[in-house]
Formats: C-alpha cells, sequence, structure tokens
C-alpha cells in the first residue's frame, strides 16, 4: 500500500487549489479521504488535487516537461523519507532497471509508480464526473504529442509521462457510460489477473512451459462444456485471439471431418462447399470462408424474422438448393445472440435441419453466451447441447478483460487431428510427462497469449452465480431502457418486443422530424441523426453508444449493456444525453 | 511507493528465521536491504524471510489456509496504522470492489497487494539461487491444489492465495538461466506497458475505441518499414497474434494478389497454387497451407545446405517442376533465422528468383528480424527489402512480452481489399474522423489485442540502440558458447562453423558413449541422452534448453539466447550441469 504521503506524480496544481471545476466538492471529498488511514487517503486526495493529465492538455504541439526532477513525491513527511525522494528518473533509464546490478530498487520503484497511475485512472474510470473519452482528430492527436521512434534511450521520467499521456487519451472503457461495445467494464479481478499473466510472460503451447496455464484452460474449457450440456463436459476446445478466429476454426474443423483430405490435398480435392448462417450472423463467418478458400459467395445467408432470427424453413430450403446444384452442404452456423439485435437463433429447430442432412452445426454465441451462466435466461440458448462446435467469448456478457473467447468442440481429437503438424522441435515425443497437455499443435497458432488464467481467477472470484448475477442485472437494465423509451416521444423501436438480450435499438427523432410524413426525404435526415449526436457525445466525452444501418432500416442506436458499472440513473443518463445532443437536430 | 512496513504476505517463516537454504547469505542481505529509505528495505527483506511460495509447497491436496486473518500487514510499526490493518480480506468479495459503492479503499488494498506479490515474482524471476521450476507432473499438479470452478464464490484472500500459488508453478521466464524458447527474458518497461494495456482494456478495431493505441501501431509499423528499407517506410501491416498467424496472413494476401477473385469464388476458381519454403523453416507455413485451402501437399520444401539455409538453386528446380505440372508458384518464404539452426536462407538469391518467375516473395523473420536493429548483424537479412511481405516478431529477439507479432506488407491497401467485409454495424463510413484509421476491416480477427504499446514504450525506452545493444549481446554469448563447446571434451557440434544467429546447437556425449564406435547402437544410445537431461534439468529446476531431432539428426540440444539477463556465466552455468546431469548416462 502506498506510504503516507507516496504521491501521484503531481503535474499542474502543485499550490493544491483543487478541481477548477468543482472545487468545493473536491475538497470536501478530500477531507473525508484524509481520514482513511495510511497513504489511500493521499491516494484519493491526489485524484482530486492533483491531476495527471494536465500536462498534456496544456502542452499544445509540446511533449509535456516538467522541470527535471526528483521523483514527483507529493509527501507532507518533512525531512522526508521516501524511497522515490532518492529515485531520480532523469537520471535513470531502463538499463538501469532489472536485471542490473543493483536494479531491484529503481525496478521497485518505477513499477510501484507505473502502478500508482494505473490505480488512478482505475479509480478514475469509475467516476461518473471524468469524462469517458478526452476525444481529438486523428491528425490533432498525431501533432498534439511526439510519438516517434528515435535511436537513442528515453529516460524512465519520460517514460512515465508517456504512461500519463497515453492514459489521458485512451477510451475509459471500464466508465459506467461506456455502452459503446459488447465489451464493456473492467473488472478487478479480471484485470489483476490479466496483470499476473503478464508477469508470467509465457506462452501456451505445451506444459513444459505454462504447466498451471495449461491445465487451467484444461479445467475451464471442461466446466465450459458442461454448461452447454454436453455429457460429462467431454470434448475439446481452445481459447483463440476472437470471436472471429474461433468461428474460423469450427469452419476448418466442420471442413475437415466431412473430407479429412481436405488438408493435404486443398479445396481443389474436395466438392464445392457451403456454408450457410443468417443474414444478421457476424461477418466473420465470411471472412473465414474467404480465408480458407470456400469463397463468401459458399455462404448462404438465411432470412431472419423481424426480431433477427433465421428463419428455419428458409436455411431448408436453401440447403435443398445447394444439393440440387451438386454443391455440398457442410456447416450451419446458428447465431446465439446477434451483434446488432441481439437475436436468438432457434437453435433446436436448426438442430433437427442439421441432424436431417448431416451437417456440422456450429453456434456462433460469441455474444449470448455468457446467458448459459443464467438460470433465468439460459432457455434461450436451448439446442445448444446439440451443437457440434460453440463459439462463447467471455470477454463480451460476462466481463472478463481482452481478449478471452474459447471455442468448444464436442468430438475430441478433431481439432488435433485437422491441426497438427508434427513439428518435433516444438512437440517432442520423448518428454517425460503426459504429452496430451501440449495442446500446441491443435491450434493454428505456434505462440498462443495466455487468455485462460482472467476468466479462471474471475470465476473463482464470483462463482457461477456471481456470474448470473451480472447477467441477469444487465438484461433487466436493458428491459428498463426498453420500458422507457417504447411510447416516450421522439424514440421509435427498430423492433417491436422486449429484447431477448441487452440490445435495445432505436432512432431518436428529433422535433423537428416528428412532423414528417414518412417518406425518402424523412429517411434521408433520419439517417444523420444517429452520427451526429454520437459525434456531439464523443466530443463532449459524456458517454459513447454505438449506431449502424442494417438492412433497409436507416442508421439507429444499438444501445447494449454488459457493463458491470451501469445503473438506472445511467440509462436515465444516456436517454438524457442523446435528447439534449440531438434535438436541434 | 511501499510505506515502511507495508508487507508482502508472509506466510510461514514467521519468526523471521530467514531462508532455510542460506540462512547466513539471507540474513546479511536482508540487513543491507534495511539501509534503503522507505519501503524498499522491507519489501526486499521479505523476499528473502517471507516466502510466499510456501503455503502450497505444504498444502498437498489441500488449499492452502491461512487461519482467517487481516491481511498481512508485515510492518514493524505498533500500532499500525497501514492501510491493509484494516482490510480484512477473508471478509470480502468480488462484489466489494469497484463499481461497489465505497469500493475504492478495498479495491486500492486488493490492486495493491496483487502488485506486490507480482513485484515480489518479479525480484525472484532474477535471483539466480530461485529454481527456473518447481517442476510437478500433470497429474501431481491437478491434485496438488483445488483448481475446481465452483457456484460460489471466494474471497479475495482466496484469491491473493490463487495468484500465489499460480506463481509458483510458473516457470520463471525471465530468469537468466530460462533459454527454453525463442522468448524469454522480461523486461521492465514492457511489462508496465502490459499492465498498462491490461488496465486500458480496448480493443484494436477502430480508432474511436483505440485512438492512442491505433496510431502507436500507424507509428510503428512505420518505423519497422523503415528499417527493412521500404522506401519512406511505406506499406501496410499489423500486429497479429503470433508468428504463424503472421505467415499466414502473408499467403492469404499472396493469394489474393494473384487470383482475387479467390475470395468470393474460394480455390475451385483458380489453378492450383504451390508455395516453396525450405525444408527447416517453421511448421506454420504448412499449417496456413491446410487452413487456406491450399494443401500442405502444395507446400514444396526446398533442400538446404548444411548449415540450414534453402539452396537457391533447388528452389528454382521446383519451381521450374511445378510450373511444367501446370502448377502455378505464387509464394516462396525464405527463413531469416529458422527456429533450430538460426539460418539465414540467402534472401537476395530468392528475391532474384521470385522477380524471375513473378512469385510473391515472403521473409519469415519471427526470429530473425531482430537483427535488422544491429549495425553489425543486419547484413544477415540483405535482401529483405525486396520482400513483398516480412513476419517479424519483436516478441522473440527484442524481449517484449508475449504477443507481438508483425506482418509488413510492401503494397499499401492490399490486406484492406483482401480481408475487407464491409460490415456497417463495426466500420460506419459516417462517422466523423478520419476513416482511414479504422483497421479493423484488414485484419482476420474482429476483436483484436492491443499488441503495439508494450514494443512502442520499449522503444522509446531503449532507443534503436538499446535494442542493438542487446542483440549484439546475445549474439555475442552464442560465439563465447560456441567457442568453449566446439573443442571440449564430450560434444559435437551439430553443424560446423559459427552460429549466424544465436542458436548453437551440439550433442553432449556421456563418457560411456565416447568410446563407442559411430553406428546405430550409438545414435540411439545418444538419442536419449538430451531427453534424459532436460527430464533431470526440469526436476532440479536449475535451468531449461530446449532439444530435439532434425532430419536424420538424433536428439540434440538447441541453445538459443535471447534473455537479456543471460551472461557468460549462465552460459558456464549451463556447461557445467549439462556435464552434472549427464555423465552417468
Amino acid at each position: 500500500m502506498a506510504s503516507p504521503g507516496s504521491g501521484f506524480w503531481s503535474f499542474g496544481s502543485e499550490d493544491g487549489s483543487g478541481d477548477p471545476e468543482n472545487p468545493g466538492t473536491a475538497r470536501a471529498w478530500c477531507q473525508v479521504a484524509q481520514k482513511f488511514t495510511g497513504g489511500i487517503g493521499n491516494k484519493l486526495c491526489a485524484l482530486l488535487y492533483g491531476d495527471a493529465e494536465k500536462p498534456s492538455e496544456s502542452g499544445g504541439s509540446q511533449p509535456p516537461r516538467a522541470p527535471s526532477r526528483k521523483a514527483a513525491c507529493a509527501c507532507n513527511q518533512k525531512p522526508c523519507s521516501c524511497p522515490k525522494a532518492d529515485v531520480n528518473y532523469a537520471f535513470l533509464h531502463a538499463t538501469d532497471l532489472l536485471p542490473a546490478c543493483d536494479g531491484e530498487r529503481p525496478t521497485l520503484a518505477f513499477l510501484q509508480d507505473v502502478m500508482d497511475i494505473l490505480l488512478q485512472y482505475v479509480v478514475k474510470s469509475f467516476d461518473r464526473s471524468t469524462k469517458v473519452i478526452d476525444f481529438h482528430y486523428p491528425n490533432e492527436l498525431l501533432q498534439e504529442y511526439n510519438w516517434e521512434l528515435a535511436d537513442q534511450p528515453q529516460n524512465l521520467e519520460e517514460i512515465l509521462m508517456h504512461c500519463q499521456t497515453t492514459l489521458k487519451y485512451a477510451i475509459k472503457t471500464g466508465h459506467p457510460r461506456y455502452f459503446n461495445q459488447l465489451s464493456t467494464g473492467l473488472d478487478m479481478v479480471g484485470l489483476a489477473a490479466d496483470w499476473l499473466t503478464s508477469t508470467a510472460n509465457t506462452n501456451m503451447f505445451t506444459y513444459e512451459i505454462a504447466p498451471v496455464f495449461v491445465l487451467l484452460e484444461y479445467v475451464t474449457l471442461k466446466k465450459m462444456r458442461e454448461i452447454i450440456g454436453w455429457p460429462g463436459g467431454s470434448g475439446d476446445g481452445i481459447f483463440s485471439p476472437g470471436g472471429a478466429i474461433s468461428n474460423m476454426y469450427a469452419m476448418l474443423i466442420a471442413r475437415f471431418k466431412m473430407f479429412p483430405e481436405v488438408k493435404e490435398k486443398g479445396m481443389a480435392a474436395v466438392p464445392r462447399l457451403i456454408a450457410f448462417t443468417s443474414e444478421h450472423s457476424h461477418f466473420s463467418l465470411k471472412k473465414g470462408a474467404a480465408a480458407l478458400g470456400i469463397g463468401t459467395d459458399s455462404v448462404i445467408l438465411i432470412k431472419c424474422d423481424e426480431r433477427g432470427k433465421m428463419i428455419p424453413s428458409d436455411l431448408e430450403r436453401r440447403i435443398l438448393e445447394a444439393k440440387q446444384k451438386g454443391f455440398v452442404p457442410f456447416l450451419v452456423s446458428a447465431t446465439a445472440g446477434t451483434t446488432v439485435y441481439g437475436a436468438f437463433d432457434p437453435l433446436l429447430a436448426v438442430a433437427d435441419i442439421c441432424k436431417k442432412y448431416k451437417i456440422w452445426m456450429h453456434v456462433d454465441a460469441a455474444w449470448g453466451g455468457g446467458l448459459l451462466m443464467s438460470r433465468k435466461h439460459k432457455w434461450k440458448l436451448s439446442g445448444v447441447e446439440r451443437a457440434n462446435s460453440v463459439t462463447w467469448n467471455p470477454h463480451k456478457m460476462m466481463g472478463v478483460p481482452l481478449q478471452c473467447s474459447a471455442l468448444l468442440v464436442r468430438e475430441e481429437g478433431l481439432m488435433q487431428s485437422c491441426n497438427q503438424m508434427h513439428a518435433s522441435y516444438l512437440f517432442q515425443q520423448d518428454k517425460h510427462y503426459d504429452l496430451s497437455y501440449d495442446t500446441g499443435d491443435k491450434a493454428l497458432q505456434c505462440g498462443r497469449h495466455v487468455d485462460v488464467f482472467k476468466l479462471w481467477l474471475m470465476w473463482r472470484a464470483k462463482g457461477t452465480t456471481g456470474f448470473e448475477a451480472h447477467i441477469d442485472k444487465c438484461l433487466e437494465l436493458a428491459e428498463y431502457l426498453y420500458n422507457i423509451i417504447k411510447n416516450r416521444e421522439g424514440y421509435e423501436m427498430v423492433f417491436d418486443g422486449k429484447p431477448q438480450h441487452t440490445n435495445v435499438c432505436f432512432w431518436y427523432v428529433p422535433p423537428s422530424l416528428r412532423v414528417l410524413e414518412d417518406n425518402e426525404e424523412r429517411m434521408s435526415r433520419l439517417s444523420k441523426v444517429a452520427p451526429v449526436i454520437k459525434a456531439r457525445m464523443m466530443e463532449y466525452g459524456t458517454t459513447m453508444v454505438s449506431y449502424q444501418p442494417l438492412g433497409d432500416k436507416v442508421n439507429f442506436f444499438r444501445m447494449v449493456i454488459s457493463n458491470p458499472a451501469a445503473t438506472h440513473q445511467d440509462i436515465d443518463f444516456l436517454i438524457e444525453e442523446i435528447e439534449r445532443l440531438g434535438q436541434d437536430l
């Protein structure tokens, strides 16, 4: 813990005059904070009084340059005994840190100072009075600071400043009003686990170099398969770098299952293969087909109903059509939680069709998989247990830090046969332990980042019931939003009915458009509303929510809630903010 | 900085009796450490006296359980004013941390305690008296601790223990005697940057949600292209999840450049494509060909000379052979730094051949790319500037934490055309900033981890000259090893001559084999030597180095040096250790 007086770097406001925007509150808060024992009071207080973001705000195109100084000890004990008082970063370089001789002391001081900067950012991230984003246009940002790489080293004072500056311009993805992506929020245990992962700095391909992490992957994937409903949690799987790659794996394995000769002979040796997925599915299915040499033309997009769910009869019709042409249907990818509408395809009906035509059933539950943790909502994925493979991204609805995406496969050994190349220099067969734990040869990657530990540690900390509570709360918040806006003046829902996931899709119609007839001109004007409101949100930095067109529907807002920090008040705020920023349009 | 007395968790040895293995040294060290002002003295001292690894060593199948207690404040001030003294983790759960109301204080305490655990691990990693690995067989490790996931949450005391236990069983990849992989070492600035990346917790696909990181990727890739030698650093590129994926990108883009219709029509629409790479190249080329629907049979392995370099005349012969069969050569992947021998293919000769036959030239410099930073060694990659694409993994020779792999492409815009799917819900075309910074649509991934920041920050801290010094030092150490063993009794070099990279490949021949004739029996016995020595190394935990067979050569050691912590003494140690562990075989 920080020493009494161990300081955040305090640039600017060195006179302690406090938060210029709200000096009264800041001072009162600081008085409260000071009552905490030890360093936390100072730390919290420094958050209010010492503003690490100042140098660059005032810096213009100048890199921020405090006068060369000893480490910014803001200690109030004189004479100062802080270790920092003896560490002058202006004279230290990376070469003075470990493994340098006598490197322990500057290393501990430096890493602790980095940590102070990070802790300050973490606390700020959850503070509604801070901006979600301090927006700058790309050219501005490029010129605002010197980002260039040079021949000569910089000292550690400069390095610490770069850390602060980088965070100043970063998006606070943990901010309670950040709703922009399917992955939002910042989980403290997940963060701690990710720091540990970085510190362990290893690679997943063998048990030899990642013993614990390989076992934790084994344990965690098995648990996920149990939750999917595969008997005894049997099967296979891997953590991959994102849902798009997980989906590509599914396609790759499905193809191999049907035509193992494709591995050696390529697509030239097999008939024309066809994959089916809904028109609302994620673009990664097409991207995967392009990469795998299947071609995007061989991905048939199945029609959806008005709620964005795949229509099974259209699926069957298109399968028959493909077969009549002599093509071979090899994969159906159903979506459990579409990106925009949050729709769940009817998995049971899809499973019946896949069974009937002997087609690999994949479920892209990257976004919706989290609902399997909720007794209240898991029925939306009924039938997922009949899938041959499932993509499930804990970094989305379960709030695990980026990246954490799992591909689960029902049949054991298939991934290995599909991908193994038997590189003897990596996967020696005469090692002294059970080689079945060397997972590298079933991956497309050689080196593979440790993505499992943050999920595992969060799971221990929250329990399945903790994930359930988080998910139920997000779904409840989405329903709250839906209930407020469905009949509110100035809002139109993109589809009728209560959302199945946390996606709430709507247009905000400014007063000037409400009087117009529903014609092309109105559509054209409406299409410009969301982009302008979004741009203003980013410039004010108050909140972020995504918008997009879809099919014949012009730009609408897609609100999603996966952020554990969000509350009813934040939903209220969002609505008010949209109206504030859009009423003049 | 840590407060005076802010403690590491001190399990066991609470009586301060010190390091049982070496109590005198530990006590002396501790006395020195205490002279440091502030908390560092205590911290260093706690490293010696409080052994965080103890609980699990004694725990057997029981999860380690200290009696329920307040946070392990090891403060020597009584009455204790450490903030930890008021934080009882046994009664706290993840739900008490931010964003919970009043969550700041437990959050700061918890994260600081995690950080203390990590700092302790960092310092231990560089301590030659600690083990590189505390080896357990998979089944042992599965039973040694309860790793299972449950419905109910665990308290934060348990979570902190899991962090300690995980690190106890982790490999110390930064240890000066860890030589097992191409990626070794633990850079302090890189580590700090990776912690920051975790804290920022965002995704690379748009400028909107990763403004600074997207710009830093732009700046860094441009710099890398300049160093490769492409005029003005022009071109394209991306950080991808590892060298295997970078190589797959190269193959994908090369195919698209020649036959853009493959994106829609698949491999069925194009003639049979052939890729060429050396028999010593990385297995990812074949893996990529299998995935992309090209097929492993269409990857022709070109013969290497005795040093592992591709023979250009054989390349040309095989290209002609393929053309005569009506196949279309579309890619040559030359290797700059092979995995086992560290060989550099003759890039200029390969470039001439690629030019003559109009074939895409890729250079897999995942391992050797770092040498471009060295004025002394970069000649080994002469001709790389003529490549169409280059894989370069800063996480290998440049010591950047895992993962950090770049694919650089000479022609701008090609990646985008090859991979874009125009998903309007992600890459809105009516945003208010310059969309050329939205890099997501040129990637195969959708979500993409921020891999650039650690490289960028290290580059600022070391400068190009710092990387150069590191690389020159590693090469010098490899030469030192080579010079010692080339004529030493009991060693046989796998290939003659000074290593070009840091790979030194050799057999250790135990005394009992030195007298045998060079026949099959000797080979068979020799093949068992390296695996046994390696197993013993791991069980003692003293060092780790890799071994493998290659072609008709039985198991030999492949020593590689990328670890900035390694010294001449560590090389001496390795030799002695091999002899100690192998002399009875």
